[in-house]
Parts: C-alpha cells; sequence; structure tokens
C-alpha cells in the first residue's frame, strides 16, 4: 500500500517552492553511508525512498565521504569527518543522541550508535517536509526519556482490545500474519518519532498467546523482533503469570517456590537463544482476573522480583502494571475507593523490587478517563523504577469515531508538579529519571494502530500516535509544534489546511470533555463498550466507578474528613487543594467532592448550569468542527477528507446523545430549569 | 438419557401403593391396538415403556380384543365395540378429542382419530401417575383450541435466541443434528400434553437458515416432520420474506410481483413435495430489521396473501407475526408509543388477509414483560384469523434461574374480557374461535427447552411447558390444577413435597413481580440480556420502552386527555379504566399514568413505599422459597434437589440486586425515605 492515508506522516511528498527545492538538491545528491549496521540501512533505505519522491531526483549511494556532500554514519565510524567539536557535543549525551551538522557544503548525520543515526535521518526528512533551512544546522538531541514504549493490545484471534482501527497487523485467527510488510512499516513510523519498545501481545494473556513463550510460537516472534531491531525498537512479551501451570510443566506458579523460579530461568534462557536483545516481560497480574502471586498468598515483589532474576543474566526487563483494584467491589461499599488501590498496593513495597523491575502507572488513579487527577503513585516509590502509562487508544476519549487530540492531556499530566521532592519534581522529571535517579524510567502506552488503511481509523488520530512518540522523547516541545509537524507532514503546507486542522485539534480534547462526563467524575459511559453516554451505566456495578447523584447533588467524597481519605495520597500542597472545596480546580471539583447542584464554581456557574452550558457548547462546538472540516474539501484529497468528515458526522450524532442524555438526566433529578430555557427532554 | 430429570413428567414411576397398583394390574395386563396408523403405533410405544415400569409387570400386545381388557384404536376402527351411548359422545366433537370409558372389566380408549387415540393414552397414563381410579372412567375431552402451537427460536449454529437451557437439540455448527432421539422425545413430551404444531427455526432466519426451504435442507427437514408427524405435530417453517433474493433467484421479494409469486409457488410445492403435510411458514417481517413488504411499498395483507395463495392448495397457514413497532425510536419523541404500534398497523388491515392467514399477536402490547396490560389487538379484527403469543422461556421473567411459574400469568390473560362483543368476549373464546368463528384461531408460545439434561435449565421451569400444553388444550384447567397434576407426575406422591412445590410455583410470579420493575411500568433490565436489573438501562434507548422518572414521579402517560391515546385502543369498559387514575387496577398504574410518588395507590399505600414494601418484601419472599426448598431435601433425588437450590441461590442473588438497585434508585431521585427505615444506598 502506498496511498495517502498509509504513509501517514512519512507522505515525503515533492517539494514544491523552488529555492527549497533547489537547497536540498544541492547538499542531497547523494549519500554516503559509513558503516553497515542494520539501523544504518534501514537509515539509508528510508532516504531511498524518501528523498527522489521529494526532490524528483536520482539519489545515490556512494562509499566516498570526501566526494559526497551528505555524509551519515555513527561517531566511531565518522571520527576522523568529525572536529572536536562536533565530537564534544555527543560525548556527555546518551546512546541515543544524533548531531546534525551543516552548511551550504555539507551535511553531516551522525550519533551516538547506529540507531541515533537512524533518528537524526528522520530529523532531517522531518524538517525537509517542514521545509525547513538545512544548510545551517547544528542540531544535537538525545531523548528525554529512557523508555518510550507502545503496548500492543492485540490478541492472537485478530482482534485488538480496546482497537478502533480494524483487527491486527500482527495475528489473523491465531496464526502470526504472514505478510509482515505492515509490521515493518509500523516499525519505520515508529522509529521515525523516537519509539524505542514494543510488547507485541495483550496485556490480558490469555490461553493460546500464553504459549507465545515456547517453541510453539518463538521462531515466528524472532522474526518479528528483527523487523523492529532494524528500527532500534525492543520487542517484550506480555506473558501470563500463571504461565508454569498453564504450559502443563508445574501444579503451581508460586514465586517463592523452587521449581517455579527454575521454571522461569529455563524459560527465558529458551526466550533469548531466540532473541537474544530480547526486551523482557509485560505482566498484568491479579488485576481484572488475571492470575498473579496473591493466588499463593505473595506480593507483587515477590512476583516480579522472580521474574527480575530469571531476566537479570540477559539484561531483560520486568515491566509491572500497577493496574490493580477490586473489581468486584459491591456497589454500596462506600468505604472502598478504586483511586486508593494503586497507591495503596504498590507504596508500601517500595525498596523491595529488583533493579530491573519497572513498575508501570497509568496517568490517572482510575482508566484513562477524559479528567482525571494525575495518579499519586508516580513518583511515590523513589527507590523503585516506574513508567507512567498513557494511553494512545481512544478508549474512554471517542475510540477514534470522535476527534480527541491527546497531547495537551499528555502534557498537562507532565507539567503536574507532583511536590514529592518539593518544587520543581514534576511528573515530567520523575519519569525522565531526573529526581529519584533510578536505573529506569520512561514512558508506555496503549497503541491506537490497527490494519485499518490510514492504521488509526480516524485519520486524524495519527496525530496522536504521532505525537505521543514526539512528547515522549522531547516533552519540551508544545502540543501546538506537535500539530503543526504533523499537519505539515501529513496534509502539506497549505496554511488554511495547517491552521484550520491545528485549530481542531487544539480544542479537540475541550470539546470531547465539554459533551461527556462533567467535572472530573468520569465513567458515564456504556458499559463494556465505553462509548456513549451511559449515565447510570456503571452506577451500580461492581468497578467501583460511581457518581452518586441524586436528586440532591453529586460527586464522590475523597477527602479525608468526610470521604475516602484518596487526597492524603498526594503531597502537599495538593492534598490541601483537592481536599479542600473552595480550592479544588473546578475540572476535578467531582472527583473530590460531592455537592448539591447549585454549588458555585469557580467560574461563577453553578454545577447544574455548567452541566447544560458545557453539553450545549460541545454540541455546538462538534458542528464547528464540521463546518471547519468542510471548509477544507477542496484542500484535501478525496479519501482522507471523506474518512474525517464521516468521522465527524458520527461524532456530531455522539454528542448530540451526550447532550440531550446528560441534561435530561440531570434535569429529571435535580429539577432546577436551565437559565437560558434550551430543550431538555 | 433416562434419568429423573431428563424424563420430565413423563417419570412412569412404579405404582406403590397396592389397592392401586391392584386395580392397575387387573386392567392393565395386555393392550389389543386395533388399527395401524402411526400416531397409534407411538400410543403402543409409549404403553409399553410405561406400563411395565409402573406396575412392575410384563405388559403383552394383542390383536384378540374380545380377549382384552385393555383396547385403543380410532372410533372407526372401534366401530362394532363401541354402543351407541358412546359413539354419540364423539359425535359433535372434533378430529382431536378421545373418549376414555371404563369398568372393572375393560377399557377402551378410542377418539376420532388415531392422533385422538395417542391423546387419550397420554391422559390414561397421567391418570395412573396421579393414581386416580381408572375403572369407572367415562371421559370425553377435545381441545378447546384448535392451533397449539410452540415456536422454537434455535439457529442453525445451535445458539438459541432467548435460550436458557443450553443448546438446541435441532442444530449443532449448521448441521441438523445426527442423534434425534431428543427430537423424538421431545415430540412425546409435547404430544403428551397436546401440542399440535411447532416451529423448528427462530423467527429471525439468518443468512443459512434461508436455505431451509431448498434441496440443501429438505432432506433433513423431511425428517424431522416425520417424527413430529408420528406425534401428532406439524411442523412449521420460519422464513426470509426476501428469501426470492437472498436464494438468488430474483431481485425483488416484492409480493404483487409475479415473478415473486410464482416463485414462492414453485418453492411451496417443491416444500410439498418432501413434507406432504407440512403446516406453513410463520413470519417475522418488517420487525427488528426482519425484511418484508415495507420495503416494496406494500403491506401487511399483500406479503401475507402472496405467501397465503402459494399454501392454498396444500391447505398451508401463514402464521403472520404481529410484533410490529418502530424499533428506531427516538427517545426524546413522546408521540410514538409502542404499546400502539401493533393495533395501529394491523387493526385498519381486517378482512384484507386470505383464509389461511393468521396472524399471531402477542399477550401484551410490548414484550413479554412480568405484567403488561392484554393486547388490544387480540379480538379486535372480527374478520381475520388470529392466534396469541405467550413466552414460555422465561426472556424478562428470570432466565429459567428465577422461578417464575407463567401458568397464573397466562390464565390472567385468558380470563381478560375484551367486552369486544359484549360481555364474555374473554381472550380465552376468542383464541379458542368462540366469536368471532373465523377458520383457524388458538395459541402459540416460545419454547423454554435446550438440550440441558433436564431440558429447561430450571427443573421446576418444566411446569410451564407442562402447563403451557395443558393450558391451550384445556383452559378451564385451575394454575393449582395444572400445578398439582406435573408436581405429581414429576416428583411422585410424597404430600409435603407437593404442597410446597405447589406453594412454590403459585406464588413464584407474584415473587419476581415484587422485586422486579414496579406496578407494570416494565422493562428495568440490563438491555440486551435482560437479566439483573437496570433501571435506565433502557430509558434513553432506540426501543420505545422507557419510564419517564424524574424527581417528582414516574410512569407513561397513555391517556387519550394528555398522553399517546393508546387506551382508546380497547373497548369499554376498559377505555375508561385504564383511562381514569382513580379506576386503572394499582398493578397497571404506571402502564397508564405518570404520577408523584405520593400518589397513593388504591392499596392505601404511596407509590413509592409500595415500591420501597415489595421490594424488601420480594427479596425475602425469595429468602422464602430457598427455605421452602431446603425442607425438601431429603425428599427428591440429590441432582433435581442441588439444580433447584443452585438456581434459587442465583435467584436470591439477581432479588438483591433488583432489591437495592430499585430502592436506591427511587430514594435518590425522591428523596422520600422509607416509612421503616430499612437500608437504602
Amino acid at each position: 500500500m502506498n496511498s495517502k492515508k498509509y504513509n501517514m506522516w512519512l507522505q515525503y511528498q515533492p517539494v514544491t517552492d523552488s529555492k527549497v527545492k533547489e537547497q536540498y538538491q544541492l547538499l542531497l545528491d547523494q549519500v554516503c553511508v559509513i558503516g553497515d549496521g542494520i539501523q544504518l540501512q534501514a537509515a539509508k533505505e528510508e532516504l531511498l525512498v524518501a528523498v527522489p519522491q521529494m526532490l524528483d531526483k536520482k539519489f545515490n549511494v556512494s562509499n566516498d565521504p570526501y566526494n559526497s556532500r551528505f555524509v551519515i554514519g555513527n561517531k566511531i565510524k565518522l571520527a576522523q569527518h568529525l572536529d572536536e567539536s562536533k565530537q564534544a557535543k555527543l560525548a556527555d549525551k546518551n546512546e541515543e543522541a544524533f548531531l546534525l551538522s551543516s552548511d551550504e557544503k555539507q551535511l553531516i548525520i551522525t550519533g551516538n550508535s547506529d540507531v541515533a543515526v537512524l533518528y537524526g535521518v528522520h530529523h532531517l526528512l522531518r524538517l525537509m517536509q517542514l521545509h525547513a533551512d538545512i544548510t545551517q544546522l547544528d542540531i544535537v538531541e538525545q531523548p528525554k526519556n529512557q523508555f518510550r514504549m507502545l503496548n500492543q493490545w492485540d490478541n492472537f484471534d485478530g482482534s485488538i482490545e480496546r482497537g478502533y482501527s480494524g483487527r491486527s497487523i500482527f495475528y489473523q485467527n491465531n496464526q502470526f500474519a504472514e505478510d509482515k510488510t505492515r509490521i515493518k512499516d509500523y516499525a519505520r513510523f515508529l522509529s521515525s518519532v523516537g519509539i524505542n519498545a514494543i510488547s507485541i501481545n495483550n496485556v490480558n494473556v490469555w490461553e493460546e498467546e500464553t504459549y507465545f513463550i515456547t517453541k510453539k510460537y518463538l521462531p515466528e516472534i524472532q522474526e518479528i523482533a528483527s523487523i523492529f531491531r532494524t528500527y532500534g525498537i525492543k520487542l517484550y512479551l506480555s506473558i501470563n503469570f500463571a504461565s508454569p501451570v498453564t504450559l502443563g510443566d508445574l501444579d503451581t506458579a508460586d514465586p517463592l517456590d523452587q521449581n517455579v523460579q527454575n521454571w522461569w530461568k529455563e524459560k527465558t534462557k529458551e526466550i533469548y537463544e531466540y532473541i537474544p536483545d530480547f526486551g523482557g516481560f509485560v505482566v498484568k497480574a491479579d488485576s481484572e482476573n488475571r492470575p498473579g502471586p496473591f493466588t499463593y498468598n505473595r506480593d507483587h515483589a515477590d512476583g516480579s522480583n522472580m521474574l527480575a532474576e530469571a531476566l537479570e543474566p540477559f539484561q531483560g526487563k520486568v515491566i509491572w502494571r500497577c493496574f490493580v483494584y477490586n473489581h468486584l467491589q459491591d456497589w454500596r461499599d462506600r468505604s472502598t475507593d478504586r483511586a486508593r488501590a494503586a497507591y495503596d498496593h504498590f507504596k508500601p513495597l517500595d525498596g523491595r523490587f529488583h533493579e530491573n523491575v519497572i513498575l508501570q502507572v497509568k496517568n490517572g488513579p482510575m482508566d484513562f478517563q477524559v479528567r482525571e487527577p494525575v495518579s499519586p503513585l508516580i513518583g511515590a516509590m523513589p527507590n523503585t523504577n516506574q513508567m507512567i502509562e498513557f494511553q494512545v487508544a481512544q478508549e474512554y476519549t471517542g475510540q477514534q469515531i470522535d476527534l480527541c487530540y491527546l497531547i495537551p492531556q499528555w502534557k498537562e499530566v507532565l507539567a503536574f508538579d507532583t511536590h514529592i521532592k518539593g518544587e520543581g519534581t514534576t511528573i515530567e522529571e520523575i519519569v525522565a529519571g531526573n529526581i529519584h535517579h533510578n536505573k529506569y524510567s520512561g514512558v508506555a502506552a496503549v497503541s491506537n494502530i490497527g490494519d485499518d488503511e490510514n492504521w488509526t481509523g480516524n485519520t486524524l488520530a495519527q496525530a496522536n500516535l504521532y505525537g505521543y512518540g514526539r512528547l515522549t522523547w522531547n516533552p519540551a516541545l508544545t502540543s501546538e509544534e506537535i500539530a503543526k509537524e504533523w499537519i505539515r507532514q501529513t496534509f502539506g503546507t497549505n496554511q488554511e489546511v495547517l491552521d484550520t486542522i491545528e485549530d481542531m485539534l487544539l480544542n479537540a480534547w475541550e470539546i470531547y470533555e465539554n459533551y461527556t462526563a462533567p467535572l472530573g467524575v468520569g465513567w458515564m459511559v456504556t458499559p463494556g463498550v465505553h462509548y456513549g453516554p451511559n449515565i447510570d451505566g456503571y452506577e451500580y456495578s461492581k468497578w467501583g466507578t460511581y457518581h452518586f447523584a441524586d436528586r440532591d447533588g453529586i460527586g464522590v467524597d475523597r477527602t479525608k474528613e468526610t470521604g475516602t481519605g484518596y487526597t492524603e495520597q498526594y503531597q502537599e500542597p495538593h492534598q490541601s487543594i483537592y481536599n479542600d472545596l473552595d480550592k479544588v480546580p473546578d475540572e476535578l471539583l467531582l472527583f473530590f467532592h460531592h455537592v448539591p447542584y447549585k454549588y458555585t464554581l469557580k467560574s461563577g456557574k453553578t454545577v447544574i448550569q455548567h452541566i447544560y452550558d458545557t453539553h450545549y457548547k460541545g454540541y455546538e462546538q462538534v458542528e464547528g468542527l464540521i463546518e471547519q472540516w468542510n471548509g477544507l474539501s477542496n484542500d484535501i484529497d478525496r479519501e482522507r477528507f471523506e474518512n474525517v468528515k464521516n468521522r465527524l458526522e458520527r461524532q456530531l450524532e455522539n454528542a448530540k446523545e451526550w447532550r440531550d442524555q446528560i441534561n435530561t438526566y440531570f434535569y429529571r433529578k435535580s429539577g432546577i430549569p436551565d437559565q437560558h430555557g434550551r430543550t431538555i427532554y
């Protein structure tokens, strides 16, 4: 496939600006590739695809650095071509750092490793797609985060848990995809934005997937690992904690049992025979019916350390998810608070985890809602490796039908100052490893791709995948910068397209929040599906997800005095801010407090009027998005235009249902009419 | 299989009472069967199974009526053995009428046809299982209803729509069941209670099932038809109205198109070549996404008449379902009322249907809720054949987990006096054909069986299948009589067992109603599944099923003055009764009126207090059922005891959820506390 929708942000459209083109043509007549590492080969391949397309000319590979204007290679191979100042620039940087250096006569891309050069090449191609001047480059970049990971929630049967873009590109009907083209192209896209780790199967490891770590499937996984390796991406597998039992070898999976420990050691050794640079295990244990150490009266440290010991000789990691809570809660029980669960479970274990265990903590205490406070667990375990987990897949944020550009949400999370080690202890610095200086840290996220030709269902949802990579590489980038970059590369140079889509993207999260669950209360979605409104859908459920709306008011009291005490999991000043009705930010009010419908927000509106206003507004804003998009009908190719148009129309239907159900529900309950007398059913 | 659970009410347990046994042994030393019709053979076979088991002795077949105390045969074959008075008794009766006549020396079973004799034999065996005196019999019976039908909602893949007793006994994985034993035994059970018609596939006819009327599957269906024929049961097929298109022969299914008409004529002829006594077609058309005449701007009369013409030469029937409504209703639209739909659609067509079309009308205007008014369409079309449709499958009434003996509900429906032709125009007489005297009428129902060893999931749900047959044969039987009959035959003669189960059965419907949706409002179930509470589950849906609860009150205004005018579909006095808040019966209040929570019922309680009281009571009643059942632990075989015990425990869980969710929901909405201060969450 080589369609515009398929190519996402690697369109490599011909450069039409003649001056720019001339400049590029001059420097990029040929490339001299010094070295033969596989990632260097991938860089070369990418150039051979991109440059001829963009510059409408032949583009050759040369072996002669002295007669080449364009030279790439890692800093060892290129040593004699790098003066001291250039060498110095890379000296204190990490393995993935690259250098782009140019003048009118020569362009050098080098780096501290081959994959760094690949990143540098992608950076050049990005600059070229943005029509930047490439004759005065002096760019040194290294990724701020060590782990920049994606989790595929793909099942072996080809379905994808929380997938909204078709079926798996990895599996079909309990077989590995025979044609690996899409896997390779996915790796290209990921490496272009700096992703360096991937787990390729669902964290819910079902029966047959349990066998992924056996001879039955390792040869095929080996092949996939080598595709990703070419692009600098380490392969991980989600494993079933009960594997020793499920695979039929033992009658226990007790992590303190010597036989179990040996079993995992042997098993791990076997995996590394197939994949010498295997990343390690991703584990969802004792969570939502998945097996784990609790079965044997052991804890998460026991469970993860046992796996860590098996992986340690090979430098493998255990990525242990902290999404642990009582999913069989009685809705009548108000003493249990799901928001508390991750912290309550893991915080006491700080210091007990091995050096190659990394805890993966969701960004919020609940589950990827449109609005949640930041998880108080992140940064709260100074002696434990942690990664934050985002969700690129729009599970609760419109399922790639509705537009929801998530970078602003993630930016807000990263900017949150936990005060765990005083002011400036932001999530951004914590996950970058700059606060606790643990061995490993970083970012993971659930992928949003499938085998839809455009990868992400809604073409505009490609921006979230792009932005996830860019942001984890460089969290200093703004949402606007990332949007601009993505739009230019994806849709070209038309200024109206650029401005319009940028505006659409930047407002999308707020719009989605406006017409869905209000003021941080979350969850008013159709159970199971998680799309569309169902205000009481989770109210009498086992999932710990309640809003407690009655005729007088709504919200969850999580204060220390009268509520669940969840606020105490935060450092000051957050503890006091969240705990205090007068200080809590409006957008999180109902997450922390139960208030009357007539309670006045800091905005000056009552809660009920805020609900009405945001829901009418949200719907109108979607109408606005449609109008904006329709204005681009002549500026965007038909296929991508129609794809987004169709999704926006479905979004409008969804917004209408949300608006009317939310407003009707709260009007029926509160009896308080809309100040503006708009229609409520 | 020959277990107690499998044998349902045909246990044929040894008679332990020595006097009774002696009497039976004396009369039933052998049987003389005069005639060789297939149903007579079935009768003989049944006797050969039953009598030796019950009487613990050999039992032979003889050809000599003069030396046999027990003679069976139809009245033609037995003519010379029947004196004039006996002949006279059958003379004015229908084809299915039987006569049991006995003194101490001879027992004769005869009837107006072979199948009548089979019914007579089953009647004898029933009497014997009840330990009745069989030496002074003078019983003439004929079924009151002409059609006594069951609809299987079995799919070819083996699933059963709304099936709660395992998989299909007819189909497995898109093949016909190879072993037809269960089909034969099912036919035995059905004939024992007088069922005379069956449709063997789901009214929702999917892709592959459309081919049932082709050479691909007719040979297999022929085989099934012949099994049922042996037991006097005519086989029907549900058909896809779009068959001419789906089967690829034509590009239209327009009923007024000559080619379509001819196609159906040819198709029908083909079916009759395989099954000469084929019953006809059951059709769900223009209902819940099923194709129908509306596609071609034709109406239900056009559609059904076209099929009727094809069937007419073979005496086949079209059974056309009236479950037609707008299933894509906007919940905001209060002018559309699903309850009106069947009457609005069909009443204007009265007189336009061919003589071999029968309209099948659900007992209520909505869909088999625990409480609905009687459908005003039944009897409202004097020039049209009609059948009523019940649901033996407990879709909305506990899904054969919860106990719900449905005979009292059906009795109430049958007893409803429509006043359509003045006082005494009961549903019972209408469906029996005694009011409008149309050619055909009767009763149909959705079956509740599957391949669970006990057929019905919950052993006690067998009583509904039994009772359905008995009641449609003889609607004069009381719920108590039917219960007693069934319990004795199923569980034996222990008086405590009899009394306890009878009490449990007779209270079950009220108990179920108590803890579920109150006062006729219906629908507060989990969408799709239809089990367990979800009070707002259908409130903002497309299904036309709303309760309109707000902080002040609840219910659907269907009055003529301020509501949907549905009440006008009834004759007086019902029209006035239902329309008048002061006259409407409590149990249907919320079906017809929207009232404040503090509205006082005729019972003297407010609506809200009624809700609280019934829900606490319903739960306690289920505890009572468990206590009752546990008292029988030594009186019932382990398997059946545990089966029911387990179901009752699940019922208690369900009742608890209903109680607490309903009470919490209405307390939160109304703010009115329970007078007795019981726990509300």
